[in-house]
């Protein structure tokens, strides 16, 4: 039995276009599938994601760096990394409906082996059509490609990354040697992937544009139990902690033996409950040293690490942290949903972390007469300027500019009214218990800052 | 005469890659043309340009509304912007030493007129290994291809975004529905965009992939001479009053008639003086109704705006303040290179604006000494905790680490000394002057807060 209630797909949906969260791509044109654009609120939202994600992993800690890698990198990363090899689904097509599916999930097995496929999908139909007309599986590779100069030819095929380690780890050596880093040390990174699915759903979950935050952790091959351990913890603890995640949604999975990527000598996977199951979150992987060995061979160059504590030199291991920040939104979101009777009417609320809300503070005066417009203004751009993200609301009913304030998780309604010309005064609403205090106008950035513990 | 020196390419190119701010990308396998990883401290400098950007474009504007569209949107809105048929550069190729030049280059004229150039390039020989082997000049795209699904074909064709505005206009009904805006209003965004440069070079300033910020600003027609000059003040003064640009390094340049893109009524960039000359930095440009009026056209889609004051219905016009963050990022570096002699020997330290630089604080034990680590350590958490990014730093000589501050451009540098433990202070060094200030512990973080004025 678990003590929240759960959303589902087109609640959540509804809500992030209606209030300015996600909106299709290029949907003008019809949309493009597996592609979303982040409206007004929603790019206020993933980018303090994004900050926060950025303050606890490289910020507050004295051994982990940023980077931000080219989108394209040279092909023979890819190579060495294994994905031009082995980033592939299998798939098979209807030659009757022409719907295209994955064939492991067809024969119900976590396999890409063309031969076992091939026999269990024997006699099998079309699961939309039912007709007899399935081809036989093939492998598909899942990066994108594109061409560098005029001719698109082998030659000048380039690809659009599939994950953003990759550029970590042939950037490792030049980090090292520009903070003259002793292990353990890490290496973070916030960037674009993309992956060329051909079964793109539930919502911004599984999409061919992604955003994702990973953080390579390089390491003496001896401390891979404890250094594992502790970014379990600190996946857990930033999930819980900060994003303010109820930590009943979250679960621990293990990856079984046919599970695990190639690299990988131990995966954990924090599942969060979305409004369509218990999937993955965010990762913390073992990934040995497959991947500076790796690249080693296929370069040629010294990427091995002299210690000098005990004049060894090896090939460090590396521990990855992992998470998407789409889908990290879209637990937040999924979170945060609260439905309350309130005057036996339906509230809808966003109970975001203060810290990721898209605004901390909305400023409304009650009317539209001058003075009180006038006032509001000024105390947009005294909160603003204090580092608060403002917005300022002058249409429709106070009623109406709460519950939309609601509905974009905004912690703090600052109202502006007939009063507050006499007693030099506004009225601050809170978000989640609703009371309203009155508070004086030389008093508000300091109650205000409080709130958000600035 | 300026009073302001200039420094050559290696130079910064040199300093970005020793120390940490900008490294070839993939350079472990030799590199690729036209695509830069950016380190440690480039991360930082980028990612707090963007944020500066970001807090005076959007957060203290009431009617400037933020969004971040995908990279790759719907091929229709590249027909509809005209980059399909006419984002092409004109090129030739040596049939003898098989390098490839701008057309327009050779030809010396402004131009991608296919005739005018064969007429002037008749008789022209290659300018690198002079045989008369060129090619007849031919248009090619500069937009990147790539391909949705597993066929490869023209209906599956897509291409990664050229430019960041394209999905502003496609999202610009949307924007206005869900905030509620009345005209004049704006849509910014931060994002990648790529190009397929024959010929990347300088650096970073002329490269593949790319990093725009962009502001589309909505207006009735007749505003446009007003709203066109205030976007044209704002670009200079966020280039002087928040990034600490010399003004004597900026000049204007006014589009001539043969420069203009098709879709502009007017542009004038703000040029800055660059390693390799004075090039263009920030574009002030009226797109007029162009853009809105191609995709009505294009989509079906009535993206008119009813005027309720005057009960006119019309096609907003745009205008678009332009910038990119590499050439923002080149622009502070060179602004703010310094060498000074100090004690007969050249002090190299980068005059950054203390609101962009990568580190604000740096924490350095005079010894390895464990109760100064310990305190040393201490203070890099309080620091971090208080919102200022710090980087703590025990290797070698305190006057080889200062140097290290300096060319980082780290405003301020506490050190720890052995008598730190007795008289519980610390010395605050300051980057532009050398000063330095015995600080009580207790004062430390207030003192420090006060230098960038939290």
């Amino acid at each position: 039995m678990s003590n929240y209630t759960t959303i589902d797909l087109a609640t959540i949906t509804n809500l992030a276009k209606r209030r300015g969260f996600v909106f299709q791509s290029s949907q003008i044109y019809g949309g493009l599938s597996g592609f979303w654009d982040y409206g007004p609120y929603g790019v206020e939202l993933v980018n303090n994601i994004k900050a926060l994600w950025w303050q606890a992993m490289v910020r507050e800690r004295i051994n982990v760096y940023g980077i931000d890698g080219a989108i394209i990198q040279h092909p023979r990363l890819w190579k060495a990394s294994g994905h031009i090899e082995g980033f592939n689904d299998p798939l098979v097509d209807c030659k009757n409906c022409k719907l295209r599916f994955r064939a492991d999930h067809l024969a119900e097995v976590d396999s890409s082996d063309i031969e076992q496929l091939t026999t269990l999908l024997n006699g099998k139909v079309c699961p939309s059509c039912q007709a007899d007309a399935l081809t036989e599986p093939r492998l598909f590779n899942m990066m994108m490609k594109s061409y560098l100069g005029p001719l698109e030819d082998r030659e000048s095929t380039v690809y659009l990354r599939p994950e953003t380690a990759g550029s970590i780890f042939t950037n490792y050596e030049l980090v090292r040697e520009t903070t003259r880093s002793k292990l353990p040390f890490g290496i973070a990174q916030v960037g674009k992937a993309f992956r060329n699915e051909i079964n793109p759903r539930d919502f911004i979950f599984r999409v061919r544009e992604l955003e994702q935050m990973e953080m390579q952790y390089f390491i003496h091959p001896d401390t891979q139990a404890d250094s594992y351990q502790e970014w379990r913890e600190f996946a857990w603890d930033f999930l819980v902690s900060r994003m303010g995640i109820d930590p009943e949604r979250l679960s621990w999975h293990e990856h079984g033996d046919d599970e695990r990527a190639h690299y990988a000598a131990a995966a954990h996977d924090i599942y969060f409950h979305f409004p369509h199951g218990k999937k993955e979150l965010w990762g913390t992987h073992n990934r040995t040293d497959f991947d500076l060995s790796s690249h080693i061979k296929e370069s040629g160059q010294d990427l091995s690490y002299f210690d000098p504590t005990d004049s060894s030199r090896f090939v460090p291991n590396v521990i990855e942290s992992s998470v998407g920040v789409g889908r990290l939104m879209m637990a937040a979101l999924t979170n945060a949903y609260t439905e309350e009777e309130v005057n036996s009417e339906t509230r809808v609320v966003l109970k975001l972390a203060k810290v990721i809300a898209p605004i901390k503070v909305a400023v409304l005066p009650l009317s539209k007469k001058q003075p009180l417009i006038d006032l509001a203004k000024q105390l947009f751009n005294e909160i603003t300027k204090a580092g608060l993200m403002s917005e300022y609301d002058e249409t429709q009913s106070i009623g109406k500019r709460y519950r939309r304030q609601d509905e974009i998780g905004t912690p703090l309604c600052v109202t502006v009214d007939f009063e507050s010309l006499e007693d030099q005064a506004v009225t601050v609403r809170d978000r989640d218990s609703m009371e309203q205090t009155r508070v004086k106008l030389d008093q508000l950035i300091a109650y205000l800052a409080n709130q958000f513990k600035l």
